[in-house]
């Protein structure tokens, strides 16, 4: 069923971008950790097993970038582009992704 | 911004379900463990802060249950719909959860 696994990509990169671009921009190193063991967790129980490998070989390569929001942000960005890639959809421009991820909290 | 809020947590109940809902029949003990930890880092990570404080308070009251999928299936309807008693909208019927929540993989 490819319309559910879509729809739970939308839902999940919606999360994690908005994740972070809320992230302190001077984080602590305890919250670096948090977000970093959350995102290595997130990519161990995806539901889709494929997209969890995958993702998985890409956290190995590409770690999560923690020093501030706007690396969190660019490096989300970064690797939901090479997801995009494999899937042959268009790149995304990562200039504005930190503005774009409101949470409206 | 109510709108963002809302479809924040709207894509982000449909991770937690699914997730919830594909976690093992039988989990392994540090299946278990990534799972706890997985809901604890994302009740402290998100983005928006009253619904987080919130949701750590109700983690902290009802610890996630992590001894098989059904029971992580339950705890997680059980606790959405603490948080929609809160928010004043009705309960939902957790019978059917497990089954609800398909990640088309
Ligand atoms: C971790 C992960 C791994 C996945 N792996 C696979 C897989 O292996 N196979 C598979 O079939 N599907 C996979 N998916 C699902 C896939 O990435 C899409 O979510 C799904 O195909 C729906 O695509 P979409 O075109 O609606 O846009 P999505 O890729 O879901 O993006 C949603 C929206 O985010 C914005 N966006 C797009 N690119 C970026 C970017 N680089 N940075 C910030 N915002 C952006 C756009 O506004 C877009 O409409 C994965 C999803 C996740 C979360
Ligand atoms: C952890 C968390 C805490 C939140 N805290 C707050 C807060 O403090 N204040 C605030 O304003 N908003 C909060 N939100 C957002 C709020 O819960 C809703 O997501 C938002 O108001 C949109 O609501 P909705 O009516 O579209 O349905 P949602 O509650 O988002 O539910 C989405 C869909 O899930 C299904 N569903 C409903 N109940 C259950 C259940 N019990 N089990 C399984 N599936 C169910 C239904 O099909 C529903 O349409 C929080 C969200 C999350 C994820």
């Amino acid at each position: 069923n490819e319309t559910a696994k879509a729809e739970l990509g939308r839902a999940s990169w919606k999360l994690l971008h908005t994740t972070l671009s809320r992230f302190p921009k001077k984080p602590a190193k305890d919250e670096r950790e948090a977000l970093s063991s959350f995102l290595y967790l997130f990519a161990r129980l995806y539901p889709c097993g494929e997209c969890a490998t995958h993702f998985q070989a890409l956290l190995q390569r590409y770690p999560p970038q923690t020093s501030s929001r706007d690396a969190a942000a660019q490096w989300g960005c970064f690797v939901h582009n090479l997801v995009n890639e494999r899937l042959h959809k268009p790149a995304f421009d990562c200039g504005a992704v930190t503005e774009m991820y409101k949470c409206g909290c």
